[in-house]
């Protein structure tokens, strides 16, 4: 399905039009479907998507949590309860408002998240502390009548995601929890070998939330781009929505919740992180191919369709893996469409192998080529593809701290946002006017929020102001 | 989650109020959602329809299929290509009319199923013969504006289910194949223990198949219900849609297509065949949990705690095991729950098991009670739970059995669909007059098809108009 022909431009020279080209020709996903932000996900890209997705889903199991499932349609009212309270989502919702031919009486929506269907079960499900903690997650995808441009696994209108929800007893409950979500959501990037920094936001906070915490990751443009969310709502929404449960001693108190979300911009930093001019390079964990064995035909060639056979039945058992054996197409042909594909290790099985009673490995990461004798094949893979992991992170690593930079004037903040994006740490006074400013004068520069994590102490001047600081800030352009 | 008392109604004498109470108190669904037709899966529910959802997944790999995911919205054109040529979804289609508050230019559609947006890009991907087979699934939801009476599981207007599509080069292929998704099926209603006939539909086909081919399962209320459907679209939909590919000899054809569907009906056919007076029955191969250990505490509290704890650990590598051991509740509690949600097997140890080294385990179905010794428990809980798969379909099979007869009077028909229901084999001329006849006169009984895969041979005349028959049909009243 992916087409054959490589990437017409380079990834250092325009990174859109090459992230554009990388995504559809690596056959991730499709986005001809004639509907304007909604695409098609290809059987590579959407096993990517539930690689990570499953080992997600595991580490909420580990952490008590339960898989559920909630109607994607919500009718008007519960949307509503909400937008009284909070904050409306009817901007960015999808109306239905016939059903058949007729004209429905309430319109309904389609889910833009979860909060409100599931706090309004939460009411029939929750009586003392003996139903709480409640932790839920359901892995679907969400609706948004997007009005900003649109862009494939980045701003999607049908989202693909994972949204876990918590409720507790007192605010040392969420508080608590919180941490615990930060370090699933690290361990669930490290698995995918993207590196982010979590920032505690200041400015764009989720509607309800009395906290969140955002991972972030800067993309090869220099744009960082938002990869998930961790709500601490407090009682903001219980209050709302009347979630009260009897405590111990008797009495009656509105419960604690949170909510945490990451998407499909999972697999496009995926590709936009790791792919160059030859295609995407998939991190190991998430590879549906993480060998492919390809056989160099000429002499004794039922000879290496044995071998190659033989090769493949042993290293299933612990990899996947598999091989290129039936397709028309010329060695070189097909090691093009792999390296397109991202496929971890390439395995060439020619006469030169079956003679020497070995296998040629060649590494997608860093198109080293080595030959192994067959006896310890299956170890040395396995150590091949733990390094190329290593090494996936590592490289993307250093070239998000090459992006992470100081201002301290607001000429130098221009200038780096300009020259080379990044997450830009520099100092501010608290006041929307002068964050409103700097994103004014920056020509898009968002005070993000601060470090999670780690308390930096304000020593100096608000870059824009010159009052006395308040914030260590981090800046930059999203996405 | 679930309510803690028993079932209210004996399923012999209110089937319907009793398969209400039960997916609900057995923590399937939560049907309290204020939306009519749409269900809050819990966890409990979910992990049994993933179980049976991912065996079939695992058979359709087996079989060369590859998973997709296809945009839960669709453009009015796309289905309206469909309606000019085949039949219009319009009336069961629930249609997005606004985006925020920007009334839209073209109204969409919720997917009633996944034809129309998979052929429309079948059309970008196939050129020629080479891009042939093509075999995808996508395990969803579909939406339905149902204007019948909806029943949770049986008729939702949020439906979870399966969709599988496959494309050939010509009519021996797809006949083929159709065999082939039938014995899928068949291994799949297998895993659940659920006893089908497959019928070869003659009234009622799926609009643009050629032939229909779907599995019926008889409930314990006599009434027949439709487990999913085989659909062999020969060259339909590829006309409407204009789907062509180029020959080895260079002519162009319009491609050769199926279409192949179960859903969340598995799930009731398994609450409602299998349960019984005090909760559902679980397949062990769908059980959430196959054994249950229940702690009997009196003295030697610290002893059994230590016992119950290490008999997990043994069990846990080779069985879906859980503990109840924190909970403020009696072992006599604990019992009448976890036979609600219908676990195969209970495992109580007390100091009487401690004394003698052994466990007692009592099954779910058969309701007997053994004790057993320490050293091979894990191998007889293997052949225990093996035991409780066979005898679950069996019992099914034969009540299943039970209900399927033979008429060959017009009286002897209406008797046996009022009395006891079912699947009835009866003979018909072919006439759409008698069917209709035929089903007033029964109040319902209709005239579904033929068996699929053993031809029966018409000997004698029409049940209606005494005239020559042309079929042995099968007729049931159907959900």
């Amino acid at each position: 399905m992916a087409e054959q022909e490589g990437i017409t431009v380079k990834k250092s020279e325009n990174f859109s039009e090459w992230f554009h080209e990388i995504i559809h020709k690596a056959g991730l996903i499709d986005q001809r479907f004639p509907l304007q932000g909604f695409l098609v996900f290809n059987w590579y890209g959407l096993e990517i998507h539930e690689a990570y997705m499953e080992y997600l889903e595991k580490l909420y199991k580990k952490n008590g949590y339960k898989k559920y499932y909630f109607p994607t349609l919500i009718p008007e009212k519960l949307l509503a309860t909400e937008a009284a309270h909070i904050r409306g989502f009817h901007d960015q919702v999808f109306w239905i408002t016939q059903g058949g031919e007729k004209q429905l009486e309430e319109r309904i929506a389609l889910r833009p998240t979860s909060e409100t269907p599931m706090y309004e079960m939460f009411k029939l499900w929750i009586r003392s502390y003996k139903d709480l903690p409640i932790k839920i997650f359901q892995t679907t995808s969400v609706f948004r009548y997007e009005t900003k441009h649109t862009r494939p696994l980045i701003r999607d209108r049908e989202i693909f995601w994972n949204e876990a929800h918590s409720v507790h007893e007192n605010l040392e409950g969420i508080n608590k929890h919180v941490k615990e979500v930060v370090e699933i959501y690290a361990k669930l990037f490290d698995f995918c070998a993207i590196p982010v920094t979590f920032i505690d936001v200041v400015t764009g906070v989720f509607a309800g939330a009395i906290q969140a915490i955002e991972p972030y990751t800067i993309f090869p443009d220099g744009k960082v781009l938002e990869m998930g969310s961790v709500n601490n709502l407090g009682q903001k929404f219980s209050r709302a929505f009347g979630v009260k449960f009897l405590k111990k001693n008797g009495a009656s108190e509105f419960v604690y919740q949170g909510s945490y979300g990451v998407s499909e911009r999972i697999l496009a930093a995926i590709a936009a992180i790791h792919g160059d001019d030859k295609g995407i390079i998939l991190p190991p964990t998430v590879a549906p191919i993480q060998a492919i064995i390809v056989p160099i035909f000429g002499k004794d060639d039922d000879k290496v369709i044995k071998y190659c056979k033989d090769a493949k039945k042993v290293l299933e058992n612990n990899f996947r893996v598999d091989l290129d054996i039936d397709r028309d197409e010329t060695p070189g042909w097909k090691f093009n469409h792999y390296e397109m594909l991202g496929v971890p290790l390439r395995i060439e099985v020619g006469s030169k192998e079956l003679k020497s009673k070995s296998i040629t490995i060649v590494r997608r990461d860093k198109k080293l080529k080595q030959t192994i004798k067959l006896k310890d094949y299956s170890k040395r893979i396995k150590i091949l593809l733990e390094d190329i992991q290593k090494n996936l992170y590592n490289t993307a690593n250093t070239k998000m701290k090459e992006k992470m930079s100081e201002a301290k004037e607001l000429n130098e903040l221009k200038k780096i946002l300009k020259e080379r994006g990044g997450l830009v740490k520099t100092e501010w006074c608290g006041s929307k006017e002068c964050s409103d400013n700097i994103k004014s004068e920056t020509e898009g520069g968002e005070l993000i929020g601060i470090l999670y994590g780690k308390k930096e102490t304000p020593k100096g001047k608000c870059i824009w102001c010159k009052e006395k600081s308040k914030h260590v800030v981090y800046c930059g352009k999203a996405y």
